[in-house]
């Protein structure tokens, strides 16, 4: 679709990225909002406001839904009426693409028309966009960092302080940077989602959210802290995931990086996130993961691609990306209560707090640390990178 | 331009980066490099090798010219040839474009064709583009950097071996990283005309090469890098501009980081350039400043998006812009060989090695820096972030 008159946008949701995204489009005469959906509009909000997604899907004068409502559904019944009526949609819903991919790209592919979630993984950083540039050039080797801001923020907040995890965890919910219930930010599956967005980009492919080995925050406590500061380390939850020969390997976990590895530096609620391309070596995008206006900024940008001509999903490649963590291999740092078999044989180094593995493979120790939860229940594991 | 058929590519220059766009070129169906003009052609290349500019000028079948050749003759002529001819340039040449600025910008406009020049800031990094895609929907307020990869090997090797500046210098030629002739980068010369490009982009003009302030790291000795070490501070040639009431600053000066800034923990020869947008914050990108494949892989980046339809240079404001430093104050770390009654004036702390100021302007002190020299030409200053 070229635009010769201004864009149509049905907004569904006008919280705190709706908003922003609402206050960013105020300010364009090339796009307008035809009409939102909201069960609170806030004071100031002009427009129409439509009690029901059939008005929307079936007004032929809208051509693009930016869905900012989040959640599942009725996001995903809203998201392909919308496709399915031939409507641009972009949204910033990290769950419902990670989760419907292969449905809701197919479904944009045979419309022919865009879908975009620029602002699904990191916010306002323009990861996804870079993302997709570098891969249409070269191969993607390579993603990996820290694409969660609530725990970055956390893990931040105890390394300065030396404070609690629960001090950190009601800090950060006092600031707005967790949510009332934070278990998604805190055991890695927000962050999970991201990763698979991205590895399905980057490598044209669709992975299967449960293959994704995830290891949280949440078991992470002060004195856990304290041992990464004397070994001169600083804890950060790390997602990556890289080409491997018929396969890749993906996996989230706590990982202890170097004072000379630029994730180390990185503060309160920011994001850094890194591609490796096979030739021109790695790029990094930094910024803020969430927020009113980052995401909208995002939301906006994928509004005007879509205005100059973008009618697509970032990759139209559909195929099974099969996930195998067992060649991948590091020293891990692991707290728990006693020594089991496994872990003795594992030794490499007794710590005044926890203990240094040899290297070991991400899907052995994900699986023994889950596992070994179930009689103590605080075991906590990080690599050492 | 609309392209129907394959991207004509004209490619002046096959040195380290025009062969590497030589290689990209060579599997893409989209574009095809239509001759090149080179002193030197290296084993493998198959294309035409013209030996005039008029035969590419007056080739009607090429509509591209990558010009990959640098310096200012015959780059200046031969790229306004093109341009004038009706034909999209794409260049890595900072030092033609900021010297060149508006006339260029102003007859890509007249003909209706692009000009782009992503690799000349950043190298590899999407830092024009991405810098270009804010400041189309929001005002961009401040840039800095890490710009220079040459002085960042140089600063790097110097805080991690200890040694000295003399032998870091051979280490980063050594390696390529520096130029038989390294003055334009170690005093500052090449990072400005990187700022000046991406200022005269974010903030919509044209900033004065000259007006821009510039200390370089030509006069650093491994007796500060041990001072900065124990003020716990890591030295960075930062590269910096802001929006400001009527006008902009615009500077480069060595900076001492604490480790609490990205900039910190930037290595070897990598870049880390960041700008902030009025309600986004802060957004970095951090990559390869040059080497042949990070180059070429922009150079390719801007063919891809001229191929997709950019007709015109980032921006076509060319209103002079105003620059002024004297409302820029920081505390500075001065060594020289004496206190003379400016400095006698505003010592705050007197180190084991040189002399912490109290906040002072850039102006003031770039001024007094470069009288200064005059007695002790080996005069050191680095501002305190």
């Amino acid at each position: 679709m070229k635009y010769n008159k201004p864009m149509r946008i049905a907004l569904l949701g006008l919280g705190t990225v709706g908003y922003g995204v609402y206050e960013f489009l105020q300010k364009r005469s090339d796009m307008e909002v035809a009409c939102a959906m909201s069960l609170v509009v806030p004071d100031g909000v002009t427009c129409p406001i439509v009690k029901s997604i059939d008005e929307i899907l079936s007004d032929e004068s809208i051509d693009t839904v930016v869905e900012v409502i989040g959640g599942l559904h009725p996001a995903y019944e809203w998201v392909k009426g919308a496709l399915s009526a031939g409507k641009n949609v972009i949204t910033a819903n990290k769950l419902l693409i990670a989760r419907h991919y292969s449905e809701l790209v197919a479904l944009s592919k045979e419309r022919g028309v865009a879908l975009r979630c620029t602002a699904a993984a990191g916010g306002g950083i323009p990861w996804l966009t870079s993302l997709k540039r570098c891969a249409e050039q070269e191969p993607v080797i390579r993603i990996s960092g820290i694409m969660n801001g609530t725990t970055n923020f956390i893990l931040d907040t105890m390394h300065r302080t030396g404070g609690s995890f629960a001090d950190a965890l009601k800090e950060a919910q006092r600031l707005g940077y967790a949510e009332a219930n934070p278990a998604d930010d805190l055991n890695g599956a927000d962050i999970r989602r991201k990763l698979v967005i991205s590895s399905n980009i980057a490598y044209g492919g669709v992975v299967n959210e449960d293959d994704v080995a995830v290891e949280g925050i949440e078991h992470i406590q002060d004195v856990d802290i304290a041992a990464f500061k004397r070994m001169g380390r600083v804890c950060k939850l790390i997602a990556a995931s890289r080409k491997l020969d018929g396969c890749i390997a993906a996996y989230i976990e706590p990982s202890l990086v170097p004072p000379s590895m630029p994730e180390s530096a990185i503060p309160d609620n920011y994001n850094l996130i890194s591609l490796t391309g096979q030739h021109i070596g790695k790029q990094s995008f930094y910024g803020q993961g969430a927020g009113r206006y980052p995401t909208a900024y995002n939301v906006l940008q994928d509004c005007v691609d879509v205005l100059g001509g973008v009618d697509c999903f970032y990759t139209d490649r559909l195929e099974p990306l099969r996930v195998d963590n067992s060649s991948v291999e590091r020293p891990y740092y692991v707290r728990t209560n006693g020594v089991d078999k496994w872990l003795q044989a594992r030794i490499d180094k007794m710590l005044d707090c926890g203990i240094m593995t040899k290297a070991v493979s991400v899907t052995e120790i994900h699986a023994w640390a889950k596992e070994r939860r179930k009689t103590d229940s605080s075991c906590f594991i990080a690599s050492l990178r």
